[in-house]
């Protein structure tokens, strides 16, 4: 009956938590069904309750920090009925999205540590209009601590801006804690500590004579006592901001009166709520990592539905490092945050001194990286493509220009899927392919990307691995070993070219196919290296065959197309005309990945057909 | 006398004085010559001979962040002799440079923050070794607010390792000190604020009946009296680390102690040590921001030994700002750290609440910029090109995926010469054009710089303009306004037609006049825009003319020249042959912008030469 947080406004406080479980249920029941990021969204069913009960939505603007626990306010904001179509192909997105929601999304966003800068951002636009409303940041635990929302902060209590953050603090990064940060929250809320601390500076206290406070060893007593202290929120008091917590986040009428006594108060408020991830269904509870990003499941069993898949790109690459630690001792793994997605949970087990999960915080990783390969190991950084983003910089002027050996895996590239525009990987081969010293690499398949790891930890310099979600078939051809800057030719062929990147592969193969039906011969290899090229195939199609046709899992603007048409240009091959298939330049919506490829035309009859009219009859 | 810091180590403590008279000496005969970075070198002496003094280096580690302070450190480790050809080609770099030299510059840097990620990396390898040498990284107070140095400090904090990290607190940004933690070192260092809350929090406790510490309202005072009580350094301490200070960063025998004192502890440690910028150079302290980057000067008098040379593309974005400003409330200015560099001072003189220094935080610039337009405003972020690096993230995820009309605009890039190749903006091109909904433009001199301001603002989404350091000769053609993926021909021709993107425009015009001396007719077109490209004039040299030659000042790979190809391949142009004028794919050192031109042959005659050779007779 709530279509809008106006509707939710009419109700009585008692009546909230039948809110709060008719939300959960609604979740529950079409979250099983599409799969869907649901321990943190059943977290914050009361916080989003809360918010928009006391906040005067939309005037006062709420801002969901990366936004996959937006679920509760989605249903609140009138898309309730549409909840069902969550992470379909034309449904509702997964995450905060100004197209579907203008009114209460105001950003599309899905990358962490963004929305302390954003809000800010919105409150310096309302003081400059001299308006009046609130804005409030949600943000995560594991989210706060990522360098970005530092660097807010670090402003917002400069600027002494009337700006309101909600700390969703769930005790949890995507994984785990990680981080002197999460440390001191976990103090905070520790009610134990806290009051033995409390009752050790009582006694220093105590022991000092009345008078005596400027008598200089007993200050300084004192001021060792006070150092242990623990004063809930100092550190974000000393950075400007006026704290409040902790506060239950699951107690909606304690909720609403900590926002209610905060209203009034124009200054930087941070206020501090406890919440459990997975809050209200068993299983989430007890497995937080597990229905964090969660596929179909069944509700009474929390047991997941799982389809027999071939093996993955992240499995293979979690089981080559497992067989590679043993080996070679200075082979180490980082990841940010995505231990088990990005298949590291094992070695991490095995090797604790030798992984390092830094939490959210990708800049640091590869300046982390930088300093382990100084000191003579070789880290291999594991983070997902769109995630790495964060890193560009550090990738440029920490790894590549040191020319250290570091070992780049990104994985995801490409189309992720159900996650959409902020999580697909598909810039990668644009931002990576042109800085200096990198060598360049993606395998079309699990067993390709653990020949490249072996490759990459025996060069000298850095490496990059990009390879998708999911898995790609296995193209079956006699073992080639992965030589610097070599492709491998996965068929012969005499009237077009196809040189696929990593996962296309297999629709190459069978474009091929599709082409000798039409008595066309396609010659198709497996490009691998994105950086060298290989120079040889290319100069031999290109004085051969003369038609060269690029397919690749990425954005039409700078690519590995684009690579192969440069090297053309500079060797000044004659003659040759080159055919890009690639995704257009624009942001991919959300929808299953072989949706998306039937979309956006990476399919073996696409591909046919393009070569059909476009180059053979171009 | 001193050829590395084991002679140094020889000294007296008291002689040390002398040490750092001397290397001041040098600086100012130098840096008066050459140009540099000399107000923060000047502040770094005695940091630099306390540290080689007390640390066993270069079996010690020592990192510096940044590293534009670091001239005293290299005088210090063998390179006194070099010294004078700081920042020529050939010469000494004006950053840590691993080539220069390996033992004592673990890391070529030049970007800000980086210096602890890095300097963990580097204890982490050395605790897996079971090594025992100490590392120490030396970051200012600007680059502490960045939030890089934060994800690491959250790291360390955590991880618990024994690593040093001195803070070279001089009080001052690049500019000056903006962020709450600047606010916060300040408070600390500021001893009568310190004394005064002491006193007040005292005067709380006499209050407090002797026993009554267990009363609830007492306690509560006693509370909020602790709150306000100044503990040097809390924030460190809650961040996982032992803090020391603030000491006297010019006083070496107590840096001497200090550094001893912390020798034998094996964690985390802070040592704030307070500096002045410009020390021991009269003009250089009271005018610190004029001696950060410093030209040539007069050192008896702090005078600027200046060329006349014509207007900047800088100085023409400061004055087209403030022409802006008063036309349209809407148009804010947002930096990072970089008000003078920008030409943004008397705009934020005039306007200071349209006016946002974030400090060294370019990720938040962009996230700030992205709440300011979707609360209505039009926000210029100005940031050199190659710290926009760092928001690479936050321009895809932030700006364009929402389309939001943020004005980015990139100065200093292409060569910027003398800062050498953590400075040089040559990555732009192609980590910018690749994004979507970017409009993505580049000025020949400043008057177009202006008329591109003008346009970028009546956009309703993204726009970026990149422009170089310095000036561009200004081609005289009729006025043709800014049209949305229009060039502008600025001479006909018929044999080819060289398109050159922003500032190598006068180069290619005079390119065109040498060609016609041998009898070859260029067009010559200003590109204007990176994206979207003029198809029409594209299409009308690939019909007519047939000879592209594409000039920009920025990497071959992904680049202006690979935009060109991906249109001829997508149109399917046939019969057109470009040839690509660009940089190598290789870090470019530093050196003179003209010396660097030559050598990479972006000149009229290396253009003419190229022409000639392989493209009329390719």
């Amino acid at each position: 009956m709530i279509s809008s947080p106006s509707d939710l406004r009419k109700l009585k406080i008692s009546e909230l938590t039948n809110v709060a479980s008719e939300i959960r249920q609604e979740m529950l029941d079409t979250v099983s069904k599409t799969g869907g990021h649901l321990a943190s969204s059943l977290g914050a069913v009361e916080l989003a309750i809360a918010i928009h009960y006391t906040f005067n939505t939309p005037e006062d603007k709420i801002v969901w920090d990366v936004g996959h626990q937006t679920y509760p306010h989605k249903i609140l904001t009138g898309r309730l009925k549409a909840f069902s179509t969550l992470r379909q192909l034309g449904g509702l997105s997964g995450f905060p999205n100004k197209d579907e929601s203008p009114e209460y999304d105001l950003f599309t966003c899905g990358h962490s540590s963004t929305s302390i800068s954003t809000a800010l951002g919105l409150v310096s636009a309302r003081d400059l209009k001299k308006e009046k409303n609130k804005v409030v940041a949600v943000i995560g635990d594991a989210s706060l601590a990522g360098g970005m929302s530092f660097e807010a902060l670090n402003n917002a209590g400069h600027m002494k801006k009337d700006i309101i953050i909600i700390l969703n603090d769930n005790e949890l990064s995507i994984s785990r804690s990680v981080g002197a940060l999460s440390r001191y929250l976990n103090r905070i809320i520790s009610a134990p500590a806290y009051n033995k601390i409390r009752k050790d500076v009582e006694k220093v206290l105590m022991r000092i004579p009345r008078f005596g406070f400027r008598a200089y060893r007993a200050a300084r007593k004192l001021e060792e006592g006070l150092k242990n202290l623990l004063i809930p929120g100092m550190l974000f008091e000393e950075m400007g901001f006026r704290y409040f917590g902790p506060i239950d986040g699951h107690n909606i009428s304690e909720l609403i009166k900590v926002f209610k006594n905060t209203m009034d108060l124009n200054e930087p408020i941070l206020i501090h709520a406890v919440t459990k991830k997975g809050k209200g269904y068993r299983f989430a509870e007890e497995r937080p990592g597990d229905f964090h990003g969660t596929g179909p499941f069944h509700k009474e069993t929390g047991e997941k539905i799982i389809k027999a898949e071939p093996k993955s790109f992240t499995e293979a690459f979690g089981e080559k490092m497992l067989e590679l630690a043993p080996k070679d001792e200075r082979v180490l793994a980082i990841t940010a945050a995505m231990q088990d997605g990005t298949g590291l949970d094992r070695f991490a087990d095995l090797y604790p001194d030798r992984f390092f999960d830094v939490g959210i915080s990708e800049e640091h990783a590869i300046g982390l990286a930088s300093g382990l390969a100084r000191g003579g190991f070789k880290p291999v950084v594991c983070v997902y493509s769109t995630f790495l983003q964060r890193g560009y910089d550090q990738i440029i002027h920490d790894i590549c220009l040191q020319g250290l050996p570091v070992v780049l895996c990104l994985d995801r590239a490409g189309i992720v899927g159900e996650d959409g525009p902020t999580h697909h990987g598909v810039f990668d081969i644009a931002y990576l392919r042109h800085i200096p010293n990198l060598i360049f690499m993606a395998p079309r398949d699990p067993e390709e990307l653990s020949k490249m790891l072996d490759f990459a930890l025996k060069q000298e310099g850095p490496v990059a691995i990009r390879y998708p979600k999911g898995y790609a078939s296995a193209i079956s051809v006699k073992d080639n070993p992965i030589e610097l800057g070599k492709a491998e030719v996965t068929r012969e062929g005499k009237d077009v070219a196809i040189i696929s990147l990593g996962s296309m592969a297999p629709i190459a193969m069978e474009a091929a196919e599709l082409l000798a039906k039409k008595k066309i011969s396609a010659l198709v290899a497996d490009a691998r290296f994105i950086k060298p090229l290989d120079s040889e195939l290319i100069r031999r199609i290109a004085n051969n065959i003369k038609n060269i046709v690029t397919i690749e899992e990425g954005v039409s603007e700078g690519g590995f197309g684009g690579a192969v048409l440069e090297f053309i240009e500079r060797e000044n091959l004659k003659g040759v005309k080159v055919k890009r298939i690639c995704l257009p330049d624009k942001f991919i919506e959300h929808g299953k990945r072989s949706e998306l490829f039937l979309k956006y035309n990476l399919t073996p009859e696409a591909v046919c057909d393009v070569i059909v009219n476009e180059v053979m009859n171009g």
